[in-house]
C-alpha cells in the first residue's frame, strides 16, 4: 500500500501543486537557499529549491533539451557554451552532447546544487566530469560581468525571478550578456509561464528589454508538467542567426526525448494570447 | 484579505492540485454525477464533475477552440456537426462560428450540466439558443448508434474514460461514430494526457483501434493549464481529409485566442516520447 505522505508547492499565492512521496532522500539548508530531494511516484527523484520544483527525473529531458538544443542549433558553430545557473547539470548534458561544442562552463552560486546533484539525481547531473566542462561555484553576475566578447551561447538556467535570481532578469544582466558574447552569439533564457498574470508582465517586459539590445528577440514553448500551468516559455535574443532559418537538415538531436528537427520550429508557432504578450 | 479557502482536485492517484476560492458558487448531486461551480482567483469560475476540473472561464479557449476548430477547417464543408458530450456549451459556441456550418447537435447526457452552465458559466453555454443548435438531453451513445451517414464532424467532448465516460473510448463506439458520419467525416475526441502512465496507453490503444476504422489517424497536443500535466492530446480521425494538406489561406479562425493558421499545424508536431506512443 502507498504512504499517505505528500509533499506540495505552494505554485502561487492561490495554487498548489501535491505530489505523492515514496520517500524523503535529502533536506539541507545551503548558504543560499533550502535543498530538498524527494522521490515521487509520479515523476521519480525531484529537486527542489526553496519549496519549488526545479526538476525531476522523468520529465527533465523536456527542459534540458530545450532550454540548449534550440539555440546550438541556431548558432552554426557553437564552440563555446556557458550556463549560467543550471546546477542540476541537465543543461550541462545536453551542450556536450554537440559536435561542435568545444567548452561548456557552468557557473552556479551554490555549490551544494551540483553536489547533491551528483548523489541524487546522477541521470541529470551526468557530465560534470566531461572534458569539455568547466565547473565555476561562483556568482554568474560577476561571471557575466568579468568576460567579454567570449561565448556563442549563454543559457540563463534560473530559479523563478524572486530574492536572489531577481537579478538575472534584469535589463542590466542583459547589457552584460550582451557583451559577453561574441559578434554573432546568442542567449536563451527561461521566462515563466504565459498563462499567469505575474509572468505575463515578466515575458513583455524581458522582451522589450532584449529588443533594446538584440536585433532578433523571440519567444518559445514547450509542455514542462511540473511547472506552474505546464505552459513554460523560453526567450531567445540573437545577434545575428535566425533560429526559425536553420535548415532542418543540419539540425543534431542525438538521443533527445522531446526536441527534434520539427519541434525546433514549431515551438516558436505561439497561441494568439501569447502573440499578444509580444506587441 | 484572501480567504484560505481551497478546492482540490485528486488528479491521479499520487498528484492534487487545489485552487485558491473566492466562493463556492454551486454544488448538486445530479442524477448522473457530483457537480459543483466554485470562482477561484486565478482561473475565474470553475466547473467540476464528480470532483475533477472540466473547464475554467479564463483558460476554456483553449479547450473549446482546439476540440472544434482543427476538424471543421480539415473538412472544406462541415455542414452538420455532432458533439457527445460537452454540457458545458464551449465546443458549440466555437462550431456555430463558422460560417460552413448548417447544424449544430449537442447530446449531453446530463441536462443540469446545460442548466448551470448558462447560469454560472454565461460566457461559455452562449450557443444553446444559436439558431443553428439543436441541443439532446440522451444518452451519446444511443444518439450514435440510431444515426447513420449523417454527420460531417463528430466531436467526443467527453469526462475521463472513468465510470460512465469509459464507453465513449470503445471500440464498439468508435465503430458507431464511423458509420455515423458521411463517406468523408472527421471525429476528434479529447484523449488524455501524453505524460500520464496509463493515460500513454490508453492513446497508444485509441489509436491502434481507429486505425483499424480510419485510413487517416493523427494526434495533435494543446496546453491546457487545469488538465493533469498541462499536456493535453486529441485523436482525429478522418475517413478522407487531412488536416496537413489543409491550404493556410483557407483557414476560419474567428476571435480565437489559442488557434491560428500556424497552431493549425504546429500542434501535429510531437515530441519524440509522444510520437512513439503511436508506432
Amino acid at each position: 500500500m502507498k504512504a499517505d505522505l505528500w509533499i506540495t508547492e505552494q505554485q502561487t499565492e492561490d495554487m498548489l501543486i501535491s505530489f505523492r512521496i515514496k520517500e524523503k532522500l535529502h533536506e539541507e539548508k545551503t548558504d543560499f537557499q533550502h535543498l530538498s530531494v524527494v522521490d515521487t511516484y509520479t515523476y521519480g527523484r525531484m529537486l527542489f529549491l526553496d519549496h519549488c520544483v526545479m526538476t525531476s527525473i522523468k520529465e527533465e529531458f523536456v527542459y534540458h533539451e530545450m532550454i540548449t538544443l534550440v539555440a546550438l542549433n541556431t548558432h552554426p558553430n557553437p564552440e563555446h557554451v556557458l550556463v549560467i545557473g543550471g546546477g542540476d547539470g541537465g543543461a550541462i548534458r545536453e551542450i556536450v552532447k554537440h559536435p561542435k561544442v568545444k567548452t561548456a562552463t557552468l557557473v552556479e552560486i551554490d555549490g551544494r546544487v551540483v553536489e547533491n546533484s551528483k548523489k541524487y539525481l546522477p541521470e541529470i547531473g551526468a557530465a560534470f566530469d566531461h572534458p569539455k566542462v568547466t565547473v565555476l561555484i561562483d556568482d554568474g553576475i560577476k561571471h557575466i560581468q568579468e568576460h567579454k566578447d567570449e561565448y556563442d551561447v549563454i543559457i540563463i538556467d534560473s530559479t523563478d525571478p524572486v530574492g536572489q535570481a531577481a537579478r538575472l532578469f534584469s535589463a542590466e544582466f542583459y547589457q552584460n550578456v550582451y557583451e559577453a558574447l561574441r559578434e554573432d552569439g546568442i542567449m536563451v533564457a527561461q521566462t515563466e509561464s504565459p498563462f499567469l498574470e505575474k509572468d505575463k508582465q515578466l515575458i513583455t517586459r524581458i522582451h522589450q528589454d532584449l529588443k533594446k539590445l538584440f536585433p532578433l528577440v523571440k519567444l518559445y514553448l514547450a509542455y514542462i508538467p511540473v511547472y506552474p500551468t505546464g505552459m513554460w516559455s523560453f526567450t531567445l535574443a540573437s545577434k545575428k542567426h535566425d533560429p526559425l532559418q536553420v535548415k532542418p537538415e543540419d539540425i543534431v538531436a542525438i538521443n533527445t526525448r522531446y526536441y527534434n528537427q520539427d519541434i525546433h520550429f514549431s515551438s516558436f508557432v505561439l497561441p494568439n494570447f501569447v502573440a499578444d504578450l509580444l506587441k
